[in-house]
Order: structure tokens, then sequence, then C-alpha cells
């Protein structure tokens, strides 16, 4: 299948098949995809949840008002934002540069320098809203990645955030849930498996300037 | 090559070759992939332009701090939000359902009146959130297909979305300027196409529960 064959395949799985799950391959594929995820600076700043224990996914389902994705996927992944992005945080990403590109630290003072302002700048509201951006991209990453590899998925914003971040304990990890997506193989009489896909026509969505 | 080689082979391309433009079938499928990339209620509440006018991206560069990506590659994508959905951008999307599934309204009749109380529930702020977070999805989704077409890509937000707004004529079409992204081929002496790639350890970036 070419590309835009894989992404008509693909659709937001309502029903799971709960007996199938993703092989170590598959996930590890998926996982790579997410981590490889361009973001604003290349800061990252957010963490990505991979749930896959039953109780705790009872609890996410409730917290969800009750769609069965929760317990049926394979796996949960639930992307959440750094609530705390600082100086340090800059600090930490520049390490990373600079032990992986083996450079001095003088090469990347200025890059530093403007995103210390940039996280010094912005209030902590807007730090929070510009780093959500950056999970939907991630988002964006996973779910073509998904359909690439033959993989279902489905995103989700339907959930309450506040009781997904008590249940996973994000909080006191300075996090917050964004947007989640589970991930799975769809189940052969899930309804929505055979409807055809609704989007705008091409004339109606892009403007050629 | 695999898919994970593909997103390493990306990176947000500084120096584009200016010689050289994507051929229409490789423009065609990105813009597809755009088409389908999935967002909330599949309500795909923003618009994208495609910009080659020479004169506007001269216009549009002074308006991104110079970044010459937006002169010198093939194409300039702007992912621009609608900023008054409403009642009738829900209808309009459901006639679209009914029309594209050939069924009854009456089948819909519960997901429009979901959507409807969403879109007059939220204060229009929260709505423009809301929709700029979908463009986001769809921005990853462009990235992926790039790499997965061996088309480079540079995502961008450091440009004035005011400026960007009204050299666009996006205020009068309802819409404002979220996200872009330039595409095209990257220069054989872009520095940056050779440094390796920054990205948080997966111990760190992932948390398994």
């Amino acid at each position: 299948m070419s590309l835009i064959e894989k992404l008509n395949w693909r659709y937001a799985t309502k029903k799971f098949d709960a007996t199938k799950k993703l092989s170590k391959e598959q996930l590890d594929t998926l996982l790579h995809a997410i981590r490889l995820a361009p973001s604003s600076y290349g800061l990252q700043s957010y963490k990505v949840l991979v749930v896959e224990n039953p109780e705790i996914r009872e609890q996410l389902k409730a917290a969800a008002y009750g769609q069965p994705q929760l317990t049926d996927a394979s796996q949960v992944i639930v992307f959440a934002t750094e609530t705390n992005i600082d100086e340090a945080s800059v600090h930490k990403y520049v390490d990373n540069i600079v032990a992986t590109r083996n450079i001095d630290r003088s090469m990347v003072e200025g890059y530093e320098q403007t995103m210390v302002g940039t996280v010094n700048r912005l209030p902590d509201e807007q730090k929070i809203g510009w780093s959500t951006k950056q999970t939907y991209i991630a988002l964006g990453v996973l779910l073509t990645a998904a359909a690439e590899i033959g993989v279902d998925a489905c995103p989700m914003e339907g959930f309450e955030a506040g009781k997904f971040d008590e249940i996973l304990g994000l909080k006191e990890k300075g996090l917050a849930a964004t947007v989640i997506a589970t991930i799975g193989f769809r189940a052969h009489d899930d309804h929505y498996s055979h409807l055809a896909k609704v989007r705008k026509p091409a004339e109606e969505l892009f403007i050629h300037i």
C-alpha cells in the first residue's frame, strides 16, 4: 500500500480486538517514532506514558466516559506536558546537545540564551499551551507511523485530564495529560471501520497563493 | 529505508536548494496526507495555505525574521485555524458526512448535537486553542509523510502570526495562522543536515506503567 492508501486505511478505531497485542517490535517502532518527533527548539518538553497495567486502565476508562478503547486496546499512550519548563529544562537539553554532538558548549551558547529568554519570558499558562501543541505533533507522527506499519490507533481528547493526572501520579512529576492515543488492532465487527472517510474537499481545505 | 531510518533522515531543514522544486506528484501526496490527517470530531476546523507566489513569500520572510526557508523552499505551507467555529461549521460538516456516507441525517443527529454543544459551550479563545492543536496533528502528519517520500521540511513557529494574517488576508477569511512548514529539498551545504539528531533518551522520555 502507498502512504495515502495507508492513511485511508487508518481510522479512529472505536472497537479493538482485546485478544490482539502489538509485538515488541511494533511497539518499539512506534515509541521510536514518537521519540524522533520534532518539537519546538527540540526541547521535547513532555513525557509519554505507555500504560499496560489492567487495573490502572480500568481507572482510566472510568475517567474517559467508559470508552472501551482504554481497556481493549493493546496499549494506552498518554502524552503529558511538563508544567514547570524553566532554565533548568533548557540547560539539561543543552547538556544533551553537547554530549550527543560532542561539541564545545560555547558553540550553542547563543541558542541556549535564546531558549532561556523564551522560557523566562512566557507566563506558565502560555508555556504549557506551547508545550501542549508539541505533544500534538508527536501524536500526528504516532498516528502516521501506526498506519505505516499496519497498527490501529484512536486519538482521544475525550477524557478528564485532571483525573488522568491523579490516576497516573502526574502532578507530583510536574506533568499534565494533554491528549491520548490507544493503539492495537481493530475488531472485525467495528462498525466504524467500514464507514467512508469524511474529509473536506481539497478545494475547500486548501488555499493556493 | 525503514520508517525509523526515514525519520532519522529528516531534520528541520535550515537551508533549502532553491533550484529544486517538488514534482506535482510529490506535492499532491503531501497535500493528500494533510487532508487525511485526523482532527477532533473530524471537524477539520482549519484551512491550509500553499504559498508559491515569490512576492508574497518575500513578505512572509520579512515577517519571519528573515529566515531564508520562506523564499528558498519549494512551497510554504501555512496552517490556519478558523476563528469563528460555530453551529454553522458543525452543520456543514454533518452535511458532508451525510453526503459522503449516503446516510439519513437522523443517523448522526446525536453526534451533531454533541458537537453543537461543544462549540456553543466553549469561549472563543478556547475554541481557537482547541482548533490550533488540531493543526499540529496535521503538521505531524505532514512531516512524517514528507520524510516517507524523501521530501525535506522545516516546521516553524518563529514568525509574526499577525503579520502573516495580514499578508495572506486571513483575518477577513475568519482565519488565523498557527504554524507553518516549508517543504523542498535540502542544500548540500546545509550545515545542520550533518549534525547528529538530539533526542531525550528513551528512559527519560517514556514512563511505562
